[in-house]
């Protein structure tokens, strides 16, 4: 497969939404230029996003909406189950973990990890905190394929150096702070004032 | 000013931070090449990205690192004091009303609304949570450039309805909710999910 960009991923997973609500309201076939409407963009960005993953329109027919959704499901993993660990049962991380788009996209929490001794030991749902120094220890014997780090800034570098010694491959990031880790583990940085910036941008214009 | 993709602006988020990290570790100048390394793109689409906005690279010198943060700053609207209202104290809501991301940024919080009788009244910081009925009047009398969305996704359409009477131009929202305004007003999403399935995606391939 061609070298996929992180924007390309960030537009199928706005394809999915779009296509999620087009099968919700009954629409069976979407035109690429519909698609490209619907998200915002063109639509020789939409079928040269599609084409990555080979052909699955119709020419003068558009695409199948459950077709190409079953496709992106697929592209971007969806049809897995992924277990998740939370770092930080703080504001953020408790809405995080009890964000309903989670699980209906496969994400499931198995731990929560913080170091307050009065959240440690509390429950979520049916998870028992449990308190960061076990962490390591946990992830061995209960292993996730991807952690959620919601701690402070200063707390993130040793929380992803132990995701690292643990083998844990995927990190969504929420903590302003530069962090790195080795090839062959992907970091992802979610900055919460980016999409403020953009509105800044449009109202400054 | 040619059209700008949202795409551009969050590549534009992006390269503020990068060059604020590098200011701060006293680095002076930076290349097209790094920045994309840094970043994790192509140094052509950073040159693309900078081109939309005049020419502030030196052939051979690359940008200075100062001057870019200033062009990109006054380009994203930040050298302005923005007036945010908060819709919704949940612990997403309480998550970014604590963030320090933003109030480095210049978006300040001047109304926190919510229609839960057990928060209204209470305080976060100096500022008294009031009751979402409230919520109008109370904008018509101290406007706020933008409004921030983290309700329960059912009540987000209101919201969003009673922000567009207000004459609110900008709305970022986190509620997992088709929302839609009228021209002139700039909606952002903001899907929580997107991130994970990038990770799922890499981790599936």
């Amino acid at each position: 497969m061609e070298k996929i960009s992180e924007f390309t991923i960030r537009r199928l997973s706005n394809y999915y939404r779009i296509l999620l609500d087009l099968e919700k309201r009954g629409i069976a076939t979407v035109s690429s230029q519909r698609l490209a409407e619907l998200g915002g963009i063109t639509s020789a960005q939409v079928r040269k996003d599609l084409s990555y993953f080979g052909n699955f329109g119709t020419r003068g027919l558009g695409y199948s909406v459950s077709d190409l959704k079953a496709q992106i499901v697929q592209i971007l993993g969806l049809n897995h189950q992924w277990k998740l660990a939370l770092f930080g049962a703080g504001s953020l991380g408790h809405a995080l973990f009890f964000h309903q788009g989670f699980r209906e996209d496969g994400f499931y929490f198995k731990h929560v990890f913080d170091v307050d001794p009065a959240k440690v030991g509390t429950k979520w749902n049916e998870l028992t905190i449990t308190h960061q120094r076990l962490a390591e220890e946990t992830l061995r014997r209960e292993p996730v394929q991807i952690a959620v780090v919601a701690t402070p800034p200063e707390a993130a570098a040793d929380v992803v150096n132990l995701l690292v010694r643990c083998g844990i491959k995927g990190i969504l990031n929420f903590a302003p702070a530069q962090l790195s880790v080795p090839d062959g583990v992907w970091l992802r940085n979610v900055n919460l004032a980016v999409a403020l910036e953009s509105l800044s941008f449009y109202l400054s214009m």
